[in-house]
């Protein structure tokens, strides 16, 4: 069916999905009060969070719509006809970006509408004019099949094709195995572990036509406190550095796992505020018993890692059926960290790893060795951050957003924002999950030569009916 | 070397990098005379290639120089911060391209300039600002040497440090595979065999840290001519397209190998027409014996598939050394072709295979079972354009140029080119790797959150002292 809806998607103008995004918008906005009751007893998230999700959700396919009725992200580029040139005539040529063609898109366990069923990746694979197919997450099944239904009642009401949209239903690996294995399909968009993510790069690679899976996994988001970071300001760096920590029960991707922080008596008052900070959060239910468990298997593993010492860590209590989990703080020394890249692992949930160092070389030698990350945030004077050239040209090698002085949790949904990173934060760095960015994902250029101008798309038409910025020469 | 010279490289802005690029093209120029000495004898090539091939290579060099003088490439975006938006203020964020990395770039056997050395490959990369690490390719290492000397000497002139470049000389695959996996390497370019491009995928995707593969590999380059075509133009049409096959002895990547042509009288009148223009061409040296008998034996396959028909072979002998291929003209009927998809098989020389077809449902059902592929031509009357709409949909999600009434070799090297296609034509439909748009190959978004403004690459400053188009929120 998304085969089949491919071409007549494909032939659809900017306004008509954008017409398509505003209604599923205005849907699930009116779903708020159900989304509520259903996904708050589904993934035990607190109400607010449902609410905002919701908004963010609805506010993502706004975004999209205002971005292809637009009609700029096309790209359109124009090279008339030279026929008088020597020593041969240049041809008329003419591209932009067109759909891929069918995406399947994969629920995210800790995002169950902003990056599920009509969360970003499908909205940006509708945007570019790609049918989607959606496995959902075990999770929250419930939540999937309440948008599920929104999303088909909007494509009715719109007059789309039923092979628009799809929903898949199971456990284990069968279906996304053969979703990602289907000849139709023709790119791949994915939230979760870094695990799950390499086996479906993996089963992509190795299609007869291999095609590109966009996966984002697994970024411990690390924090540079800057030796200059003046010291009166401990108590508030601390004090936001809990809350991004333990934001959600730590469950986002951008969570902050690893500090690295000037170490003597800076180091040792930081260490012990965070603690005192980190001791008010209660323990909270993840979204299901494997994270759960993965989280408290993840402490065991750091713990007993050699120069790895815990100053916090709080047990939720044996009663397996609440999936509670208690904050954590460990810390350890640079030189140790050095010595061991298992510490550089991340462990999903409101954990977070303290680790000293003595110099800036020191600090230099980590960034280095860091694997690829969605952030990494700098926290110090701006006088200091003139001097660490030399440290930001190596994050910016490492992660898609760098941040000064500000927490890496709360992606904000823009034109400028990269939500993205070298392997393993995802699959391709040249990519973004999250703002308008996204939909470049699943477009394509194409170009047309010699083509007579009533038969060119409107976009690449002489008179430009549309009024795009096109790059003409 | 090219790790170390990585970041020296990202920091350079847009009017330095023109100045290599700029240096590198007067420097191939001057060279100009011992180029053509040197690869007509590596290669076979006439002088008259060699000169044109010259001036492609200098012109792309030139093209990438204008572009990162302009600087808008890096598609700078800024949403400034609002503090007082609510519920929550909104932070500053604001994100550019930024260079990969080190890029790996294998030289392409039938472009010893243009896709070699200091080809659209490495001009692109240099571009981006990614140091370049080419393997030469075993037909022409003089000319390799050459350019190579040439590169060098620009760094010099320029200030770049030297491992900006590197130049990789040896047989077999122990260098290449070394190459892709490196761990300082962050993406390859490579034109050349399917085969060859696919082993390269597979070596990129397994690395502990998975990169991007950009091969050009395979493309039969189809030729659809629409049972409109007027009758008196059988006799041009079967000249520009003997000439388009036999171009290069057959050796581009755009090599029209397929034609679908109306049966009946028609058919029988083009068949006549093609196969006479063929005689008229002579044998020729093709670029080296593995070339040469991989034409030979993918011929000696065509002819003995199940439906078949040997028009005019022409055998250049049998002194294996001088390595010539002769012109090959093979017919089907469309009936037998989608019953055996071996015959989409590209054979890399000047061969045609000439498919007669009885209906417009048969070409509908011929597109949507052809691979991806550089270019798919359509012939005939704009009218019947017009008409074809079905098959022009199909077409355009299988190809990354669709051509109106022209032949496909050829390529101009400009912004609306687009050199790329689904797989096997390349290994990412997402981009091309001519002109201008390849540059987007070797570029990662990086977005800045909170960074002051004298702290902001230039790009991304307030005061725009580039004077680049932005989009800004």
């Amino acid at each position: 069916m998304a085969e089949a809806a491919r071409f007549e998607l494909a032939a659809l103008s900017g306004s008509e999905k954008g017409a398509f995004l505003r209604t599923l918008s205005q849907a699930l906005e009116e779903a708020l009060e159900e989304l509520v009751t259903l996904m708050t007893a589904e993934t035990a998230l607190p109400e607010t969070r449902v609410r905002a999700e919701t908004a963010r959700s609805c506010g993502q396919l706004r975004m999209f719509a205002d971005l292809v009725e637009g009609g700029d992200w096309v790209d359109a580029r124009i090279d008339r006809a030279r026929p008088d040139r020597q020593p041969l005539p240049k041809p008329d040529l003419r591209s932009m970006l067109r759909p891929i063609g069918p995406v399947a898109v994969f629920c995210a366990g800790n995002f169950p509408l902003a990056f599920s069923v009509a969360g970003g990746d499908s909205a940006a694979a509708w945007a570019a004019g790609c049918p989607v197919v959606v496995k959902a997450h075990s999770s929250h099944p419930g939540t999937a099949l309440l948008v599920g239904r929104k999303v088909v009642e909007s494509l009715k009401e719109c007059g789309w094709p039923e092979g628009s949209f799809s929903l898949l239903f199971g456990r284990g690996k069968l279906i996304g195995q053969s979703l990602v294995s289907h000849p139709a399909i023709k790119a791949v968009a994915f939230t979760g572990s870094r695990q799950a993510g390499r086996s479906i790069m993996e089963l992509a690679a190795k299609r007869p036509e291999p095609i590109p899976v966009f996966a984002e996994m697994s970024s411990v988001n690390p924090i540079f406190v800057l030796s200059g970071i003046n010291s009166t300001k401990i108590e508030a760096f601390a004090e936001g550095l809990s809350t991004s920590a333990t934001l959600g029960v730590g469950q986002f991707c951008t969570n902050p796992g690893i500090v690295f922080h000037p170490g003597g008596q800076w180091g040792e008052e930081f260490i012990s505020h965070y603690s005192g900070k980190m001791a008010k959060v209660a323990p909270a239910p993840m979204l299901n018993r494997g994270i759960c468990e993965s989280y408290e298997k993840g402490l065991d593993f750091l713990a007993n890692l050699q120069g790895v010492e815990v100053v916090r860590r709080v047990f939720a209590g044996t009663d397996q059926d609440c999936c509670k989990a208690g904050v954590c703080v460990l810390k350890a020394k640079a030189k140790d960290f050095l010595d061991n890249s298992s510490m550089m692992e991340e462990v999903f949930g409101p954990a977070t790893l303290l680790v000293s160092y003595e110099s800036f070389d020191q600090l230099i030698s980590i960034a280095a060795r860091m694997e690829g990350q969605l952030t990494s945030s700098i926290f110090g004077e701006e006088d200091d951050l003139e001097k660490c050239d030399s440290l930001l040209r190596i994050l910016e090698g490492k992660a898609g957003r760098l941040i000064f002085n500000q927490f890496p949790t709360g992606v904000e949904v823009c034109d400028s924002v990269v939500h993205g990173g070298p392997f393993p934060a995802t699959s391709d760095s040249r990519s973004t999950s999250v703002g308008t960015g996204a939909i470049l994902r699943f477009a394509r250029p194409v170009c047309y030569q010699g083509f007579p101008e009533k038969t060119l798309p409107h976009e690449l038409k002489d008179a430009n009916p549309l009024s795009l910025r096109r790059k003409e020469n």
